[in-house]
């Protein structure tokens, strides 16, 4: 079995390597950067497809991690495309994109004589390389029991969710609470530094009460100590709260907390911060930063 | 040592309850509510004093727990206080009030000859009664170390914060970032329930990822099931999340998140739902629930 990659960023390449270790056949790749994809595939011994019809052709089994929903969309059904000849191919789709967008490219897969899954990832980069991801997947039953022995290799946590789009769901609204939980740590955070208080000591409060949180032991010694080296990214983290935005206005639902977070984040992005990690949001409301010209 | 207690709501009488099974001598009571101050009296075989200046005069230590800034000016400060025949007395004040008031107490209690503590408590009745509270001390090390013998049977974790307003301030943060975490909870589970997902799953992925939080424990359920009994009520995480937000304001910081929040936490109350649970926050957030014109 023959597997291909779109998309080499710093999740689909560790879940290459993570594969390749693993006794996979991962035989090309693909990426809008021609550096990346021909860098990736010297280290993995494979091809570096020059077009997404090549690769398509040449794998029993794509990959795609991409940025979002129009890109998404791109690689499925752009001048050059994934489906040109793709009967009996299988597309695993693990980027974060909206639930709509995934039921597309299911009937896109379909039409073309494919099949297509939405694994969706709660995890970071660090976990696509020790192949300890968190995979909620979403599409047909059988594509997912199809997909199983590859996937369990890359997870330490795998559960299929339901049809197209249900997985995609799940993340979009676990991504927006823990950018909730994030954007309330800094503010939590940054008003104790505000009010003087020895921020270790009110970590360690936080994590013995009602304000503990995963985020807390993930970010919070990070926002004290400014360290934002990218994990996952600020720019992720307002698209993601974007698409959860998006699904309430769809649903009639006003998420106050959800639409100011994603402000946050928005302002990061415009500042030309969207590259921290998401616990730079810190920078935002920690006084003594706020005041400075420049950058952490 | 004769104790006293101002306040009779479930955490005071709960704290008494304690104390006396402890082998304290809880002698007097006093609440605005006679009833209820004579109802506690009854059951712990103790007085109920008909005012705060007989209370005071009858004891040596005398515990606080008082609905706010107000009424914490008024029982040291009112006609009728604490402070008339105060002479070596302990005061300990467990409300959870702004750390100005407790610094104003402290100067007015030193000035009649008396010393006071404040004893905030990150927990609940349950842990009141049970003498397992979180409790986080402000005020002089030496009035602590006179109140620790006490204190330490009420709490499974006791500690010095540091000098008068800073433990009040480390407790106005903390349940900050708690009611930010509820009222995003309250979010993702109201757009799940809109999204048509299973909320016993979805819960259960919030606790395996990013989006876990100590209130997912203890609220999650609670807000799926309509269960809001309260154990904090939304009055409170109100009046809290505004001494968190006036500190910020004084301060010159916008914490946008909890803003929202406790402009959620005023439409609870403004509604006539201040007495549910915190929990209570998601009738706001699952659009089935909106359009009910009867409570839950």
């Amino acid at each position: 079995m023959n597997i291909g990659l779109v998309g080499v960023g710093r999740m689909g390449a560790n879940m290459a390597r993570r594969l390749k270790d693993r006794g996979f056949h991962v035989t090309t790749v693909f990426d809008l950067n021609r550096a990346a994809a021909t860098s990736l595939a010297q280290e993995l011994g494979c091809a570096a497809s020059p077009t997404l019809g090549d690769l398509s052709a040449g794998a029993d089994v794509v990959f795609t991690i991409v940025t979002d929903d129009a890109a998404m969309r791109e690689i499925f059904t752009g001048a050059d495309n994934l489906l040109a000849s793709a009967q009996g191919k299988l597309f695993i789709n693990c980027a974060t994109v909206s639930p709509g967008i995934h039921v597309e490219v299911e009937r896109l897969a379909e039409a073309a004589g494919a099949a297509s899954l939405e694994a969706c990832m709660a995890s970071s980069i660090t976990q696509a390389r020790e192949g300890s991801l968190y995979l909620m997947c979403g599409g047909r039953e059988e594509n997912f029991r199809r997909a199983e022995p590859i996937l369990k290799e890359l997870s330490a946590s795998l559960r299929y969710i339901g049809k197209s789009g249900e997985a995609a769901k799940v993340k979009a609204v676990v991504n927006m609470v823990m950018n909730i939980n994030t954007a309330g740590l800094a503010e939590g955070l940054g008003l104790g530094e505000a009010l003087g208080l020895n921020l270790t000591m009110l970590r360690e409060v936080f994590s013995q009460t009602g304000a503990a949180s995963r985020v807390l032991q993930t970010d919070g010694e990070d926002m004290q100590n400014r360290d934002h080296a990218c994990f996952f990214s600020a720019a992720h983290a307002a698209k993601d709260s974007g698409i959860a935005l998006q699904l309430a206005e769809d649903n009639g639902l006003d998420l106050p907390l959800t639409r100011e977070t994603k402000t946050q984040y928005d302002r990061m992005v415009a500042s030309g911060f969207g590259d921290l990690d998401k616990s730079g949001i810190a920078e935002l409301t920690f006084k003594a930063r706020l005041t400075e010209q420049s950058g952490p």
